[in-house]
């Protein structure tokens, strides 16, 4: 989930002074109309890894947004008063008046999150909590409070250097170097994935801020909050998602820039391979556990990825009557009469079949996203529309694979070419593909926030190199047989 | 929470008569726009005790409206295809197009509420699946699915012969007595109380549908289901309420209508009970376990009810040091520029104190829903987020009392008359309390529903007639030591 916040976003110092001025004046030309006229508080809450820089950035904000309007809330321990009384009673007594913004460290996510990091609770009483500080700031925001959650994330090298750091730096300060925090790397990494794949609403986005760098950090924080303040001032709604895909002229690195295109594949060991997969998953369909579960496979990708050419290496081996292939295209009229997943779940297999998905309700936040066919706040709910319908699936017991197929630009230009020119794939061509490959850039952003969205430990993304499609169609198989040989 | 439901509400066969073509029209006049224009599509779900007549209701319903765009799915045990698939798929199966209106028997809550009824999972689960639930109708309501959920009543003797006349006369049909039910009379209603309380929103409200008379019950469902759609239609929002207060002229009787206004105490009794309670009290308050615990008393009541009497008597006996008494009246610039319960979560008080609100959190759903203070969907959702903001207290052990002392409006008149012929009671009777006394009916039908829908296990209203101050005295002096003894 946190694919892209992890890779090395960089903003280089000339840039980022630069683009300073920008970014106060997109502050301040939000914050005023709001102390002005009132018309809500904001909450900016900061959550994330120790050492990833939260009270610098912060820092930052302070000089570029009128601070008398700004007030900083850290909570620890409670102390005193707040013992006393139950634990929501600190954060509604500092709440802040309209036209003031208040910054809050340590908000009410930390015992919940600082819980389930040490196994304090359980599943269940992990998404109940969730589920009431939802509950909380939907009321909030129903009572003109813009909530805007920030979760600083940061590799686990870098970690470690942030806290040497501290060490010897700042040992007279209040900032001290927690070497504890390290050893939970992992487990507060997985805990932050989770809060931000269930409590991202449209009324309190989470923004997951890349803390490596500290110019790009502060600078997707200060973009962050100003848009977001914007767009509640323009129509009262934050709606906003991760970081912005570009930063003064920097374009966040996602998921699917980094996929490494140079694996090949030579045709006798492909071939070699391919037999061998395929028998694995002949032998695995045939298990008698197989009817205890089903199979759903997603396959997304750019176009002439070879998304059906993957499929057909798959279904290969398997007894027709426990498959079916969906290749999806426009709905039809019964189903733009319901709601988008309708069609998707009429083709939810039963148990001991398989799915093929050729194209997907990924579509929702790919193709409707980029061409404007879903609103800003359709697509985005979608996320976790999108995450609840793979859970439904995954709790009952299937397996949920899927693969986003990638080339680069140029071998796409290659295969439509290769298309016009032969007779038998020109019906693979159309305008329409022409017209989406100028928009390279925006499908790119936008697969890689659906992999960062969607990417759960249920229903995992395999990103897959297809620049040779023999290597593309062995790891599909090969993921394949190890999600089926882990379940069966 | 069912206390109005489960109040004799009757509607006799003439009036009802009269009132069939209105109701017809009524719902044909919202059906038939949607028929047409298709903006959404609507789901009725049909909840509730055995033997409710919720068939018959929906049988009449068909009468009344156009049956070409009704559907009626009855689900039970899941049967072949569904139960090889996850337990949502029946339900997407079946989901009726945009324009039509689909009467679910057998709801998604069928199977949690059975779990929760035969102790099958624990109360995190509980909780978990019912924020499930609510993700699943909102993401519906977000694509164009308006989603009404009624809740059939009916009091446990009148259950039982309803089981008695079905067995008698429809054996043949596959409307089958279960007597097993009524065993579970009290833990499915209990089940359903916390339903609606968890899980009625603005964009899938439920309604409690009082089934004894099934002239008043039919007239109910289908008053709430034209005024649903109506409303869906005016401005995209359902935004409704338990059932009306007036149908054809009917008034809901509500608990504030059954208070028993007769109860009196002589002088003598009433002085040796109060220095027995209040003994009892100061004992109470002086035990060591009260450092564990605080304690919330709401006082809500028809104006010159005697509030403020009341809690003298209560203060009398406590250590001044350990409580607080709030009068509230209209909120300060302060207190303007938050979310409402901003005011009173700053007045909670540490453990081992008390606190006292001469009115409260509760004027949000009386006073500011009757002169309109409050938008509809505001007073609406507050329900729920008093019903939280309660919780956030008992679940730290605090003790919240309510109390709503009762007058009739005759004894109201009295004391407002006499207040203006005494020089020192003459600041006690203003302008706004004639102005209010004029509103009686609408405020009568606001405290109904407000303990109908926030008489919680955990936060009780204790109604008490006030028509007798000695004996209103009595009884809170009486609830409150009998909570604190509970609990310490």
């Amino acid at each position: 989930m946190f694919e892209s916040a992890l890779l090395p976003q960089k903003m280089d110092k000339k840039t980022f002074k630069e683009l300073e001025p920008k970014l106060r004046e997109a502050l301040l030309g939000a914050q005023l109309p709001v102390i002005e006229n009132q018309p809500f508080s904001t909450l900016l809450l900061v959550d994330g890894l120790d050492g990833a820089g939260k009270g610098e950035a912060v820092a930052r904000l302070y000089g570029w947004m009128d601070a008398r309007h700004l007030i900083c809330n850290a909570y620890g321990e409670p102390m005193d008063e707040a013992r006393l009384r139950p634990p929501l009673w600190r954060y509604w007594r500092d709440l802040p008046a309209r036209g003031d913004t208040a910054i809050v460290f340590g908000s009410w996510y930390q015992s919940v999150l600082r819980d389930w990091i040490f196994d304090r609770i359980d599943e269940d009483a992990f998404e109940k909590a969730l589920a009431r500080i939802l509950r909380f700031e939907e009321m909030l925001a129903n009572e003109d409070v813009l909530i805007l959650k920030f979760w600083f994330v940061l590799p686990r090298q870098a970690q470690e250097e942030r806290l040497k750091e501290i060490e010897t730096k700042n040992a007279a300060r209040h900032v001290l170097a927690d070497w504890a925090a390290l050893k939970n790397h992992e487990k507060a990494s997985e805990a932050g994935e989770r809060l931000i794949q269930e409590t991202s609403k449209g009324y309190a986005p989470w923004f997951v801020i890349p803390s490596e760098d500290p110019e790009y950090r502060d600078a997707a924080l200060a973009e962050a909050v100003a848009g977001a303040m914007k767009r509640k001032l323009e129509d009262g709604k934050p709606r906003t998602l991760a970081a912005p895909p570009v930063i003064g002229g920097v374009k966040r690195q996602t998921a699917v820039d980094t996929i490494d295109l140079s694996a090949r594949l030579e045709k006798n060991d492909y071939e070699e391979l391919k037999d061998k997969y395929q028998k694995k998953l002949s032998d695995l369909s045939d298990l008698k556990s197989m009817s205890k579960t089903g199979v759903v496979l997603v396959f997304q990708g750019n176009d002439a990825a070879g998304k059906g050419g993957a499929i057909r290496r798959v279904i290969q081996p398997l007894d027709p009557r426990i498959y079916k292939v969906y290749p999806i295209s426009a709905p039809s009229d019964e189903e733009k009469a319901r709601p988008y997943l309708w069609r998707f779940w009429r083709r939810v297999p039963p148990r001991g079949h398989f799915a093929f998905f050729d194209r997907s309700w990924y579509e929702r936040v790919l193709v409707e996203r980029v061409e404007g066919f879903a609103g800003h706040e359709d697509w985005l709910r979608a996320y976790n529309e999108i995450n609840e319908f793979e859970q439904e699936l995954t709790d009952f017991g299937f397996i949920v694979c899927k693969f986003w197929l990638a080339i680069s630009e140029k071998e796409q230009l290659r295969r439509f070419k290769a298309r016009e020119d032969t007779s038998y794939k020109q019906h693979k061509i159309t305008d329409d593909d022409w017209r989406n490959r100028l928009k390279w850039d925006q499908y790119a952003v936008a697969a890689g926030d659906m992999i960062d969205r969607t990417s759960t430990p249920h229903a995992p993304w395999t990103p897959v190199s297809s620049e040779n499609k023999r290597h593309a169609r062995i790891e599909v198989l090969k993921t394949i047989c190890a999600r089926l040989e882990e379940k069966l």
